[in-house]
């Protein structure tokens, strides 16, 4: 007897059997007496065909309110299917579209903000006994236009619905059965993690945007809202993620995950003047170009010149170089240089925060296999070093062996 | 320069390259001046694809409030690609769904009636010089609870939104280019109608109805739209549908058109009692199956008994057969008996109001032709006669010649 939003991402109603194979699931935990709001997806694939053809009509420029409009389709097709499977089960079940039920955002179409949500309906409904179905990803701004929440949009939705409503979890479901210590593809002893905090599931971004979006994750801390993370697909507890509580932290492991990144390349503006200014002239065009930049290092220079480096996605790689190399000279520096061929492994969790010696467990790991570090940062819960691409493996593994996350049964 | 409403339906908008095709047009006509509001249907297809999947999850009974959140999916998608193609082209242009620019409904989900529209942000945006895109064939009722208006639902939302907004004509732009005196494709000589009038083109509904929705001509009567059919894909002026005024009366013809369908079948039930209530006895139940009963013949009655005739769809005659076979001695008739090989042919023209012997020379001219009239029926403007169906092309061939409907021009 629960008070629930269960969100189901596309893959999870990919198809009129999927989304029936949700209706049974929502069916047993109703008739169990949960309480249940569900935030569902369009169905995988409709989204990149409705884009596809927005890009169609538009190859330039696609006009973001009509995007908005357009999307929005998608996740409308799902909840009415979901609500007529639920019917057909015999659940009562009714369906909402963002505006319907007014969830407000700002008018940034296509990477809008929730501002409120009018929960009467919402509300009235459960009271029936009904599941509400609610569109995720998608909104009204106060001119009652459209508006969509951008990538990931509706795991952000179900998390703003269990905090308007005072739900007791926010439960999203995936293909993956949980969050893993590490990549359970580079490595087979990786351990599904039954609770992970939501600091260290942020630091886990690049792991965990597999399995759910971080703005979701925030917005999940932000208004403290159990966050869990299931597979629709085989049964399972799946991941809980919350606040570091007493409770929990019993268990609490040292190192909660090793995250890694192979998309990163690097790029060093070497000899530039160690001067207040240098790097804001360094990325301030750079993000103007749209681009992002991950990880920012700076070391003490000398002969009042430094050496700065920064990682960015390898797609945006060349275009960084060309772009810098053309402002050498404006820019003071004595030589460009970069690699593309970097990855970035991470270890991460709260219970460093209060132990120290784990950098140096670290990287003593890492020697012990023969990789080097080419980059260093650290933050309060979370380790970063860049290494040779090749590495990557080895390392991962090294570092999940030395800090103790396998399990003696293999995952796939 | 004139303010319209023009209306795409489902083939005119069925692919991207045809979205295009629609802009370009609607961007000539706004260059030129006109004042454009567009209303358009789901893209040819989609509605069935939508429909398939609701059966597919409810093979039985589909939930109407449900259906109509899906079914609503396909115009949204319209009207965001029209309006991207519109920007795309330089003109400036928005889309609305029918909740957005609030065309208010009752709340019979599936075929809802459009109670009345809020046209505030519509002549805002004409105002501002922009084109208006609304999403035919939808409304949202007093909740807030999306609708939609039933088969040829676009229509009536054109003709819906002339009438709000006073516009100067309702084009409804189709696969053809107008109304015409029959069928081409029975009569290759058939003529296109420059006008015709509300009763006429509500009297040819078996022809009108492949052309545009009765309920849309019902609707521009009854608030005064003039409507015209044109079509999307060649040039040309298309058939005015008007009231009958002395303007135009001119060169009225006595006989505008021959309508015929030959999807009906006739049920007879002979020898039952001459009485009130009798009719009722008969159809009250049929109605109750849902079947839809065209022409209703009862002719004086002898020994206190009548016999009774009827016809109905092809598809319903079996099974109203059987349903009236079965209440045979409930309902005290001498024999039913039924034949689905028969069709109906009507000639019609407000013109035969004022002139006698029209059909007279009607059934001269199907005698002459030696075809048998199995029934009659008459209103003022429209005589129809049901023949055996394999004289059908013979019967409209005939008649059309007789009323000097062909022109020279082969029409093909």
């Amino acid at each position: 007897m629960a008070f629930l939003v269960k969100k189901y991402g596309g893959t999870s109603v990919g198809t009129v059997e999927r989304i029936q194979h949700v209706a049974k699931s929502l069916k047993e935990a109703h008739d169990a007496g949960d309480k249940l709001v569900v935030v569902v997806s369009a169905m995988s694939g409709e989204t990149n065909k409705l884009v596809s053809m927005a890009r169609e009509v538009q190859p330039a420029v696609v006009d973001v309110r009509e995007l908005d409009v357009l999307l929005s389709t998608g996740e409308q097709v799902t909840i009415a299917l979901l609500s007529m499977a639920l019917k057909e089960l015999g659940v009562d079940a009714c369906s909402y579209t963002g505006a319907q039920v007014k969830i407000l955002t700002d008018d940034s179409h296509s990477k809008a903000r929730i501002v409120s949500i009018d929960t009467k309906r919402i509300e009235a409904d459960l009271d029936q006994g009904r599941i509400v179905v609610v569109a995720g990803f998608q909104g009204v701004d106060e001119q009652g236009d459209i508006t969509t929440l951008g990538r990931g949009g509706s795991d952000t939705s179900a998390v703003a619905l269990a905090a308007a409503l005072k739900c007791d979890e926010c439960q999203i479901f995936t293909d993956v059965d949980g969050v893993y210590t590490t990549d359970p593809r580079v490595e087979s002893r990786a351990r599904r993690l039954d609770r992970i905090t939501f600091e260290e599931m942020l630091e886990m971004a690049s792991l965990g945007s597999k399995v759910l979006q971080i703005r979701a994750v925030e917005f999940a801390g932000k208004y403290n809202v159990p966050l869990r993370v299931l597979s629709s697909f085989k049964p399972g507890n799946g991941t809980l993620i919350t606040y570091d509580d007493e409770e929990n932290s019993m268990e609490q492991a040292l190192v909660s995950g090793i995250a890694f990144n192979r998309d990163e390349a690097q790029i060093t503006v070497t000899g530039v003047a160690d001067t207040p200014g240098t790097a804001f002239a360094i990325l301030g065009p750079i993000s103007e170009l749209n681009v992002e930049v991950d990880m920012i290092i700076q070391n003490i220079g000398a002969n009042d010149t430094t050496d700065f480096t920064f990682t960015v996605h390898r797609d945006e790689y060349q275009r960084v170089m060309d772009f810098l190399t053309s402002r050498q000279e404006q820019l003071g520096a004595a030589s460009i240089t970069g690699n593309d061929r970097i990855a970035k492994v991470s270890i991460v969790g709260v219970g460093m925060r209060s132990h120290a010696g784990i950098a140096s467990r670290m990287f003593k790991s890492l020697s012990e296999s023969s990789i080097n570090m080419r980059l260093i940062t650290t933050s309060e819960i979370k380790i970063s070093v860049v290494i040779d691409e090749k590495y990557l493996e080895l390392g991962v593994r090294a570092l999940h062996e030395e800090f103790g996350l396998a399990e003696s049964e293999v995952v796939a």
